[in-house]
């Protein structure tokens, strides 16, 4: 017999939010001269290099509101926008804190934080990820952020971090989330692990195929699927 | 006009959940041959000097859940209980993660809510106020802790990491306690406050008299009365 696990740790951004269909709404409701799915995938490619300086200990501790700052502010330049003043850019960057979740989203977390500890793990920033929560109504009953870590994922100490917190053996832990390296990361701290699968990610135009799973403990095209499958 | 607060941040020992009357039923449940009020009070009062170790640097960062069974140690020998099992400790000691809050405070926060962002901000351990949440119902937007910002209150760090959270000035941060010290060092690191009375916080043989709350911004006997001071 296998130890269930106690805890389901979400990863955020695409996994329980639409990052880029929030993105490329309000960009439209703002009228920005932009073509809103090319800016929300370019502000998010700079996400994985910004935080790349940090892992490797090039820059000092930079909570991802920052980040996405120094990336909207070179994207807002190649976009042709750097006539952009403060206010539109402070705007545009506390997108991030009001993204909209999967319709999924929050009548699955309801089933599942009836059997389980629901908790975050993000490298979201605590503020940001609070924001959003109170904004659309996610029922965590912890937000667990890189920024309680000081490592951003995949650092194994924000897989193990969760553990620590709940006193709980990794294997207790089980990561839930829409990218297959974060799952990987997780899985090798000895984290059981579910793939969701979100194939408008990026947008419709570049539909993400379904990747191979066969390594994971579930796969679930939702989370009341994925509350289906772990029986609650 | 003063800067109206924005998030309402919670002490929790005491403020949020009755840890007296909470021990002392779960003792006499429990057919602790002991004194539950005393036993209480003498767990309790192990709690500050445990932590002044830490925050002077003579022990490194410990979670109050280490801390809490320390004193139980110390005073199950102290009660003539040493006899205790590893298992009735641990039982013990999980009790911290399962206080009843007060009657008036969650229909206090729930209408708190609706107009602020409510935090805790304790010395409590981050599995300890998330279970404890769980159990209680208690709607937190976010759960900060010591552990957190890996210093007790009163140091600063923790009431400016608030304001850092969220990215606020201290004023837009109100501290809700009930006790006077931990306002007066919220106060000096410029953040509104709260005082809440809670008369049986000890027991009702040490009645607790009402302080003078003449230098706080707002003082209430219930939640409930401080949503109604707070316009909510």
């Amino acid at each position: 017999m296998t130890t269930a696990a106690r805890v389901l740790a979400f990863d955020v951004f695409g996994t329980v939010v639409d990052w880029h269909g929030s993105i490329v709404r309000e960009v439209d409701r703002m009228k920005l001269a932009v073509d809103g799915d090319a800016f929300a995938n370019a502000w998010r490619a700079g996400y994985q290099p910004a935080m790349a300086e940090v892992r490797k200990g090039q820059k000092a501790w930079t909570k991802i509101d920052v980040l996405h700052r120094m990336i909207l502010d070179r994207i807002l330049d190649e976009f042709g926008l750097n006539h952009s003043d403060e206010p539109t850019r402070q705007n545009l960057n506390r997108i991030w804190h009001r993204l909209a979740p999967w319709p999924d989203t929050v009548p699955g977390l309801l089933r599942l934080k009836q059997r389980f500890t629901i908790v975050t793990l993000s490298n979201g920033n605590l503020g940001l990820l609070s924001n959003m929560a109170k904004a659309a109504g996610l029922p965590w009953d912890l937000i667990l952020s890189a920024e309680v870590f000081r490592h951003y994922k995949p650092d194994p100490e924000t897989y193990l971090g969760i553990a620590d917190v709940f006193d709980l053996a990794p294997q207790e832990i089980m990561l839930v989330a829409a990218h297959t390296d974060d799952l990987q990361a997780a899985q090798q701290c000895g984290l059981k692990t579910a793939y969701i699968h979100r194939p408008t990610e990026f947008g419709k135009q570049q539909l993400k195929a379904m990747p191979d799973v066969s390594g994971f403990d579930v796969s679930a095209d939702s989370f009341t699927s994925l509350a289906a499958a772990l029986g609650c």
